[in-house]
């Protein structure tokens, strides 16, 4: 029953992906079988739970490449067109990896390689300041963060790159479920920030590939 | 006793702009005197009141170009350094051009072109249909949207080009404020849309200056 | 202890119905042996989890038909007065389709006849203008979505049909709940576009029953 | 530079309106020349304060049927189409009669009969039982109320009619701005009640006639 | 470790209780042993789910008096004293029940006599309207809603009793959690009506036992 | 236009009242006009602000005894029938004076005496201690307190009168608008203390009455 | 009528002060005479508006030392004891500067000596680490800002001092308020930073004497 | 792959701690084996869950000194340097009992000497006044409290000590979660109370040893 929007990436040069945070098991299926069968060789799969994946019907789940702490699967590999450009995915803490290993899952898939720049939140800024060179060799920076979100604010303060912020649900009480993050995010003080959805690292990534597609010659 | 980051330019490629909104009118002509003294020979001024500009000091309030509908005043004219590219500023309806108006005059400010395209709202689709093969000139989208924000969803599936939502505070009711705008572009069903504060035509301006500039070869 | 509002229908031309969200198995039971007895031989059963109609009394269950991804149960089947008029049950995605299918399920109880279309979210618009003529020739729009809901106003401006909007709690972050969705349906540019609550497929139908039952001549 | 949408009339069978809430009086002034130049003769006007009508100009507006308490101005007077059917537009107090003038003002614009049926509230359900009959002798019910709207559950408990609630921003405390009334409405115990945007009266009577229209043999 | 507050009945002439919901099995086995070796004869436990209940310590578990559904268990029985007057706790759907019997059961514990009305509301009048005259030969009223609450307005404008309305967490969507129905009822258009935490059917029972004892001549 | 529920003092012995927030002075001076030519001598206004209360017709106005900082007026003085017992009003702050006396007003209104109690919040613990025996010579405690309403559980914990609290919209930052008062009170530690809208003055004394009036025998 | 607590300096050792914010000129003019017919001598006024001030009795106002910019004023001059150590007050902007000066007059008034430390926020970082020695030379640390309070992080991140923030309501959209400044201080992932209520430098200032007082000797 | 901020105890005196919550047990076993290889001897972790703690590699949990009920572990046992002053963990009931063990580990571990009072919430004021004297004799109060949290300020109002208010998530209706907790602390109408985020011992706890630590001749 599923339909496919099978002229996206012609039409936005973006494949389309399954999101199944919200499909049933046999909803999944269904659309294993449609892909074996359509002309649709490459899909991504983001929010597969590993309950989730395990439950597939496993001559389908064989065929997917599966990334448990990310929750993602890739069916049929990266696309093969390689985008120019490098993107640095940088985290305030460890907490943040899930949502930093699904945006770079997803640029890997999209076609676009990228640099994991792991704990330099801001409570100790000696951790960024060192890495803050080779952060600035990179086109795009993904900050994913949570609790306070300061990170976005001095990271757009010391480069002129593009940054997409990437609000985490990580904490508890006025942390908890990443609001806190999102808004503070929103209210930066650094000039030019640009934000996505909570644990949004699927969306930040494919914003870090329209501004590197978009941009060159074509 | 304001303190100004001289550095910022040179540090992030953005000079640094006066937020008016929250500063009084004394604090208003003690920046201009000392502006008017000190090295920084451009500023962008926005969310400057025609109220709190008519009540300026008017030896200081002259030299600066002030454009009362997007409240935003230049002293010393756009930077002379012109960014390659162009943004196509995109509004769903008629309240939403003071924001989009904030945007261009950014824009012209930072040495990068752009186009205002009025009145796309999907409610009408045939008016978006009929410009999108000029929007798709573009290297950047700015989609200046209140209400629902649908026409966020709509031009981020039709065109492969950086889009970057601004949601207005137009509207009443649960529109009112801008929050529903906001949410619904942060949900958009569309891949790789980001977002920026309510209302924030100078953050989007900025943030398409960080893509024109930031994947150029320097 | 329940007493039914066995009037109901005579007043308001709609059946009572059972709400088992908050129920525990032992007053369900309750009901099912106070329905037997009693007068009312039809009753529609709404959010019937699986692990509730489970645990229900086996001799009383078998008298169900259940469906479990709407989580309906028909007691008695649909009513034999058949409704004129035909209803469309429109979802943006797949996973709006648990809603949607409560939707019909209510649709056909109620003697309605109704279509399912899926997938026709903004995000790839060509889907939704290749079913529009026969959307058109449904009397009534039932339009199940979630995340920003942009499909409401995107139909909302193609249709002079009534449309009546259902928010969904898909998604995840602001998405989360389906509080975005709800206030972008009600914040639609679209103009005479009405909602119910979250998730609320039941009322929908209902709706939509009014609408067909209380215009024809009677 | 406004760009109406002058074929909405013909596809979804609804002129197109103008909404000035946030439109400054250098925006309205301009529409209004627009209009006289071209081809759209009918139009209404929202939200267009006492204030906002006192300052256009005086040769356009003269032009306009100003109604204040509703803050609704006609254009050229309302359309010749009659469409069938009755509306009635009820309200729970004297203070929600602003948003049902708007209701009602629209409905005579669009060509469709209404009666207004004044403090029904429900702490005083007499005066409701005694108007009942005549209420449904009407083909679509407005409901206008604020506080905890009760008034929608008990009329949609009473009538088989369809049933359009429109929450009232009245009131102070948790009434204000309308959200509990909103709320209160979607969450209303009777079935198949739908909603509109807080203070929105134009929007329940655009649904109104959708439904009148949408229905009708054509 | 715990620290009884022994004086409370001598001072507001409410017995303290033992609100359970965040505390561990452990915490109240601890409890259990101080009550059995101190003076407090008498407690009431409120919020104990059948799963703490079922992991206490046996030989203590066995001197309470557990009601499941109500979540409350009493040791040592009633209070002797007998408070006078009537108190009806009035529900508005099955789902209110556990709510009610907390009511219930406390009234019971501090000595007063009360009445149970189910389901009656607002959507089918009628069964209020039918039990209305019994319901006056109560001296406080005890009014128990979720969704929209309707029927504390309508009870409190037919009635002169003191009414406690206890708004209940049912019901999905906007009513989900309760927050609906505890707005609504602050928002009532019946005037001198009360209300007490969202599910607080213990509060509310000692609310009518502070009304019952006030007054009387002592 | 508008329609008494001239028969609530015989259903629920409180008279009508015309709350004036939300109307408009046409509105007003009609309700005068009505009542001057009506069967109900008596009316009590509420949230007659002085703007409005000036801008009356002056025969009108005139009749009333108006009271600036409680912004009521009484139409033909308070009702001859006198409820027994007393009611003490109790306030944390000099802040919440104005609701403090809308309560007043309304009691005298109604019949009934009342003492206000002034500046007693717990900030200042031994002022509340010294008038203790004088509050608890009164019947019914309604204690009026904004920012964290500590006040309600102190009162609460410290005498078995019955006691109503209502919340006040003074402070700012998360003080603004009630909210915090609102819920520190609903959440209170003190068992069976009963809570109304946020400045609800009106409300807290109707609620004494029909404590009042409610248990006497009649 | 008013009722000072004039035991609190004793009690607490802070002195009470006067909140004007909700307080009428009535009120205030009544303070007044109090105060000068009182024990009292000395009293600090707080959210004290310049519209308040100009209509005081003049013979009052003209004994008060006002601040327009801070709103506060004193009678009777500071306290002459003198607390030791010192307090730096932090802003992020200029826009923080009317809370800071609250702050600075309330420790003023209160015997300890601060410095302002203006304008370095984290979008310009060395602005900060300049003057970092500095502030390490005081006992107690005020950050005051808005927006994302990026700068409590931060500055918590660098100095062992104790740091109280103070989030302000200053900017726009997602700022608007001061919730996400509050929050994001709340959520703040540098150890051991603490709150107060939004905008309230007053209490920053009086929890700054709260820790120089309560450690030292006495 | 995690990046110790090891320099974090010369530069604030407080050591890194891990924050469990949001790591998985793959994470905190990575984190184990790099403290067993590295220099940092000592760690505190909080948030670690029974559940985590059990799955954690036995040879390496084998090493951590865990409390249950706190959630909290040492690795290498509390600092050697000893803290000057005495802390008071206050707490209002029962349930706030594991926040407060959450503070008191973090103070033992940093080395600060701390006592716990239980139970003396403001509903029985005698409890708390009876150990008012021995709380004096304290340096820095920790108030933990949820629902109403008035014991925040009752305390504030008793004491001249710097006061720390935690807020808690206990209880249900408008206290779950904890913010009706934390929004009446920030309310406090005691002077000089500050705050952390809701839940936050470990929090408190720095704070206080900030206070401890900062004003003491180095």
């Amino acid at each position: 029953m599923i339909k496919f929007d099978h002229q996206r990436e012609e039409r936005i040069r973006l494949p389309e992906s399954v999101f199944c945070h919200d499909k049933t098991v046999e909803m999944l299926n269904e659309i294993l079988v449609d892909l074996a069968e359509g002309a649709t060789a490459r899909v991504l799969f983001t929010r597969l739970s590993r309950e989730k994946f395990r439950s597939l019907n496993p001559d389908l789940a064989t065929r997917l490449d599966y990334h448990e702490l990310s929750e993602t699967a890739l069916l049929g590999g990266p696309r093969e067109e390689r985008v120019p450009g490098k993107v640095a995915v940088i985290t305030a803490g460890t907490s943040d990896l899930p949502v930093a290993w699904e945006a770079q899952r997803t640029l890997h898939y999209l076609g676009v390689a990228s640099t994991l720049v792991v704990d330099v939140g801001v409570a100790g800024l000696w951790r960024l300041q060192e890495r803050l060179p080779e952060i600035n060799e990179h086109d795009v920076l993904i900050v994913v963060a949570g609790m306070d979100a300061a990170l976005v604010s001095v990271v757009g303060g010391l480069t002129a790159r593009p940054l997409i912020g990437v609000p985490t649900s990580t904490g508890y009480g006025v942390s908890s479920g990443g609001r806190t993050a999102l808004e503070s995010m929103l209210a930066s003080c650094s000039p030019g920030v640009v934000v996505v959805n909570i644990d949004n690292g699927y969306g930040a990534a494919c914003a870090a590939v329209r501004i590197l597609q978009g941009i060159q010659p074509e």
